[in-house]
């Protein structure tokens, strides 16, 4: 007698053959489209998106030396780091973040999350479902940030 | 130059003086109003509750030992195991739950969360802010799941 579990379920977050996590049963899809804003060695997995909610939980693993692209939006971030560690950019502050520390974004903060150079950072990151388009920084917006 | 960075943060997972878990300034809630619903040795926090976003993110810590309440109700739930390890109940089936788990409840499927007698149980549990009461269950439905 199962009341109605069809789609409830329990999942595994397990290792993959190249040393990333990922959970069963939980495609893992490209970062953004190659090309679209600079990012390097970061992927995604989409791990809830209820059809009463309106927002999605994602996870993001950085591979080591990986990094997210810089942009701001203005929708908010809600992160939760779950693995390994790394630095967060947050307007013009750098943090060194790793399991479990809790990172919010407001809108329109310049953003970015860097992996260590030899250890992953694997992030939970909450958003609405229905959110505005990421902005990529101009070269004065670059430079007031320090970034090449 | 903090780019309207007021209310962006880090913030850590810390250990307690009792051996719990709580993330920097966030408040460390009661699970339930005592007496509303059977329950033991559960503390609440809420994470993320962005203005633009219709969903919550919660962080429930049950001791060794403890367990929520048995119950059901219309929207979904989506945890991920963070701490520790732990059952978990979805309709009649029980399943071995431990770190970074994924668990998804769907609607009106009797669920509850127990930790291991020797070791606590700490998940993510994230809800649509719009949200029905939970049900209990009545004895013939405490009977049809083999619960006392």
């Amino acid at each position: 007698m199962r009341q109605g579990a069809t789609m409830s379920s329990v999942r595994r977050f397990v290792p993959d053959a190249d040393g990333g996590y990922r959970w069963d049963a939980v495609d893992r899809l490209r970062y953004k489209e190659e090309g679209s804003a600079p990012f390097k060695d970061i992927t995604r997995q989409v791990l809830f998106e209820q059809p009463d909610q309106a927002a999605q939980l994602r996870y993001f693993e950085v591979a080591p030396g990986g990094y997210s692209t810089l942009e701001r939006h203005q929708h908010t971030h809600a992160v939760l780091i779950l693995r390994g560690r790394g630095t967060v950019r947050i307007g013009t502050d750098t943090h060194a973040v790793g399991e479990r520390d809790l990172v919010t974004v407001d809108p329109l903060v310049w953003h970015q999350f860097h992996a260590a150079p030899d250890c992953p950072l694997g992030f939970l990151c909450l958003v609405a479902r229905e959110r505005d388009r990421p902005q990529l920084p101009g070269e004065d917006e670059r430079n007031a940030l320090g970034v090449r």
